[in-house]
């Protein structure tokens, strides 16, 4: 029987000002998954960690996204997933699109990557719907392809990998609940004009920054004008998390995703272990238990561990 | 005496999905201005041209924008400007930009070159507050640097020059007018949050497109769904003019600034050609007098043709 142990890496969507259209994957923490082609169309999920997730696929983010891709194939074949999900569910850094994005490549792989990646994260993006009510991407998407990528469209699924410098993430987990569909609802459904024209121009300079490693602009354009001032009202502290870190010599960052997890961009790796010890300096006066990372930009992706 | 001749640019604003933030310079048609060293504080202006444009400096672009560069000498010098205007006035290519920003660089080449760019810009800026009540850089920045430039920030002035490849540009003139001011109040104050996403994400993929070279994402992301549908209207048979362009093998293309010119990116000069072609063929039909031009992205902005 044909099986293969996967890596599947968490990330941060938005990336401040890139709300639905940017993300990046990290170092770590990261996912485990062994999965086996079965000759039989079923996907059997079998949970090896506490989190206590649904194991029918039609409830589960890992058999979403593998139902899209059996209806593709329509042959007589299934999988058998064993997920060890060390990447909290809730965290706002890609938990769910960990699961799919790695359930797919694994899948390609016992197929012998009959797919494209931008055909994964279409079936992956069936799985995040469960998980979330939308098919986004922006987590997906640099979770499949590594690094840091613009998804210019879901439909049809457009994803632009860009170049970036190295850089290293401080990730705050405060242990709080925020559930992406309400931190959906609460934009509003329309924006002024002269603020979209602030964040484009930022999202424009953050794009060009990444791409020339011009660490200067990078730290100027990761400025969102948008969500940020709404949805940091979620994330205890958020204003002085933000304060501190860029006190100890972060580039900048905000919220990961939808949250609960901030993140912090830096160039050196000292200058992240100076923000993390910022950000914990802060939480620990509030009484809110946390977890906290200090990782890299992750250039590779899902990646096979085992063949 | 010290006297120095310069070639200012046409520029085009926006870019299709970059309002506000994104343009470009062309090869031609160039402003030619002839500037002079005085040694007094006084700012004389000679139209070469029959234009009819204001003289008083505080009226017209090349002094709003030489009285702001006075200001912060605080010496006592002046300059005297023979400007010939190849630029129409009105024609949407950034012909007040030409003149604000051809002044404020032979100013400063006269001046041995006090004044970095972004501090050009600025006093451009102030020129072009003359023409349109509205201190853009949309086009001054792409004039003073060349090529494909990024506006991050208007206050502070925050340039980004953005590799580009080589592009010939196709422009079509109609002989109509068209207020930069009147064009900026049809504009909504407030914008669908979806499709300010979808903007940023062809803005954050022309920018990626530019600088990778990839003239088919160049294509895929030069739309515009929150300026063009209002804008457009302005302009007769303005989607027949791009439907047959883009039939012609135009990238893409849309109202080059406010208008009333329209423009089109192609890859190859015949393509471009081409494409002139069909522009002539919709115009020609509709009985509107019209220009058009086929000439390429300019990489220096404004030079001193003559010391």
């Amino acid at each position: 029987m044909k099986v293969v142990t996967l890596s599947a890496p968490a990330t941060v969507a938005n990336i401040v000002c890139g709300f639905d259209i940017l993300g990046l994957a990290l170092n770590e923490p990261c996912d485990k998954l062994v999965m086996r082609l079965i000759p039989e169309k079923t996907i059997r999920i079998i949970n090896k960690d506490n989190y206590g997730l649904p194991v029918e696929p039609e409830k589960n983010v890992i058999g979403g996204a593998l139902l899209a891709m059996l209806k593709a194939i329509n042959e007589n074949i299934g999988f058998e997933i064993e997920s060890t999900k060390i990447i909290k569910p809730g965290s706002g850094i890609g938990s769910s699109a960990a699961s799919a994005a790695g359930a797919v490549v694994g899948a390609n792989h016992l197929l012998n990557n009959r797919f494209t990646k931008e055909e994964l994260v279409a079936f992956a993006m069936c799985g995040e719907e469960i998980a979330s009510g939308v098919k986004h991407a922006d987590n997906i998407a640099p979770c499949i392809y590594g690094g840091v990528t613009l998804i210019r469209s879901n439909e049809p699924v457009d994803i632009i990998p860009l170049h970036a410098p190295p850089l290293f993430v401080t990730v705050i987990h405060p242990q709080i609940e925020i559930k992406t569909s309400e931190a959906r609802k609460m934009l509003k459904k329309e924006v002024p004009l002269k603020d979209a024209v602030i964040q484009w121009a930022n999202i424009a300079g953050l794009v060009a920054g990444f791409m020339k490693e011009d660490y200067e602009l990078i730290s100027r354009s990761l400025h969102d004008v948008i969500i940020e001032p709404v949805r940091s009202a979620l994330i205890p502290a958020f204003a002085e998390l933000k304060k501190q870190s860029m006190a100890a010599g972060a580039l900048g960052g905000g919220i990961s995703g939808s949250g609960p997890s901030v993140f912090m961009l830096s160039r050196e790796e000292n200058t992240a272990c100076r923000v993390e010890k910022a950000m914990h300096d802060v939480y620990k006066k509030i009484g809110i238990n946390f977890n906290t990372y200090v990782t890299m930009i992750n250039t590779k992706g899902v990646t096979v561990v085992e063949n």
